[in-house]
């Protein structure tokens, strides 16, 4: 018998499930495509399957509860849904109970990206910490923080929206519908929009031919990145100081012993590393300089390790 | 007999000791210019007399120790003061360690942003919160941040330097070093520093009357303003929404129940409310727009307050 607790995250594209043992590691995994027009109880079937999957994959597991990490906003203490955007007639709906009475399991609730940092935290690249921040970059710029010990939660549960500080005067829209968000300028989507703009414009021919004919990614810019494309250089460049300023504001912030970054564009950080740590040095205050900026080493793993720590 | 405890407030040009009462209540009150110029051991004997004056004031106060505020940085957890760029000789001084010798009693330091952000949280305007920000405006912005509960602290008991939150590209110097930083912008620095450029370019005349042959300040603005000079309004409205921006910030990273402003910037929130509010709600989302911006309670006597709370 080993303990463990069984973990779920909800996704709008992918509903995954796992038994993670008290050391992190996952004894069994499982996931199938969300239901996401089907309507809370056609998810919540699909949990209770998924469940009975993996724990018939890890039947000697001494299952302590389960952890559910979901989209905010939501109220971790309530244990409700309070609205997922992108999965329909997600109001409101009280998931932490409604999955307790079913499985007959305690069950604890928390959103994705607060989930994600305390998997990193208690298993992964921010272990033996006691304040840190885990910045996810993708579609949009997400996060959670740790200082002295605790996850930061605030009214609501809401803490931690750092992908919407604003950083500058200029009028970029964000998708929180702001201007000047850290998101509007540091994301994934950002990114594609200056390179796709680039492109567009004749600028970088060769990171054209390498995204085809479909629209420019950071992927693709990555890949000309590595074989030495200057426009596609420039545009990492810009992203990692775009990153570095915002980074140097969730330092002053939160003061974390280690900035751990995830997320698509986090696994660009060996191409922006060197940009990202100047632009630290260069706007940190003194005190602040010397805090590592480090790649999340969970990967997708972080949501459901972090999850089943909520138990364990 | 009153469980009680002493509080010091170290000052770059005064030094503050009071007996407080479990309730906050100040059953006595002493200062003295601060000997800054005199090194630790001058001003540690100035501290140990104001507290001898201090308890003979109070001769029924049953005391349990002593907290003491400083400027940071500094680690409250070793109670060293680290560095105090305003008095001459105060590197690593392990004041916690001294006063406690000398006194016989436990004595607690932290900075005195947080200090006065714990007055507040526990006896003044964020009575009843489990999460607060204290921001104080006046040379600087500095503040103090409880969240769920803690004042948050982080690496090196350096969280919450709000000031030096990057806003804007904008190439305007902070006293940091740095550029583009709330403070830059919201400080009572810079809103003077606007004042004396728009009285020097004649485009303000009736504030150059009031602040007469001297450099114009932020109450001669506050009181052009009270008068209904244009210019004026104008300045304090510019000041508002600079404060708006930033607080939207603090919402969206530690999700407060209540903002707190104190400081002497703070002192003309009925001038500035609407436009801080109206900013807010532009910019904020959704789910943060009602939380209240509240005027400081406590004034001078937070830090004060606060630092003996650490004892109570």
């Amino acid at each position: 018998m080993t303990r463990s607790a069984l973990a779920i995250d909800l996704g709008g594209t992918e509903l995954r499930a796992a038994v993670v043992e008290s050391t992190g590691r996952v004894a069994a995994f499982a996931a199938t495509p969300t239901n996401a027009q089907g309507g809370p109880d056609a998810v919540i079937a699909q949990m209770e399957a998924l469940v009975a999957t993996v724990r018939a994959e890890a039947p000697e597991a001494e299952i302590v509860g389960l952890g559910v990490g979901a989209p905010g906003p939501l109220d971790p203490e309530a244990g409700v849904v309070v609205d997922a955007p992108t999965l329909l007639g997600w109001k409101n709906v009280p998931l932490a109970a409604i999955l307790s009475e079913r499985l007959g399991m305690m069950v604890q609730l928390e959103n994705d990206a607060n989930a994600a940092a305390l998997g990193e935290w208690r298993f992964g690249a921010g272990r033996g910490t006691q304040s840190m921040v885990f910045i996810t970059v993708s579609t949009g710029v997400g996060g959670g923080v740790i200082v002295d010990g605790h996850l930061l939660h605030g009214r609501r549960g809401l803490a931690g929206e750092i992908g919407h500080m604003v950083v500058s005067e200029r009028p970029v829209r964000c998708s929180c519908g702001a201007f000047g968000c850290w998101e509007a300028f540091a994301s994934g989507t950002a990114l594609a929009r200056e390179a796709n703009d680039l492109v567009a414009r004749g600028d970088a021919p060769a990171l054209g031919r390498i995204a085809g004919a479909g629209a420019v990614t950071g992927k693709h810019v990555a890949e000309a990145a590595r074989q030495g494309d200057s426009p596609a250089l420039k545009l990492l460049d810009d992203e990692a100081r775009w990153l570095g300023i915002g980074l140097t504001n969730l330092l002053h912030l939160y003061s974390p012993e280690r900035l751990i970054l995830g997320g698509g564009v986090g696994t660009l950080l060996p191409l922006m590393q060197k940009t990202i740590e100047r632009t630290i040095r260069e706007r940190a205050m003194s005190a602040f300089r010397d805090v590592p900026v480090v790649a999340a080493a969970l990967g997708r793993n972080a949501g459901l390790v972090g999850a089943a720590s909520l138990m364990l």
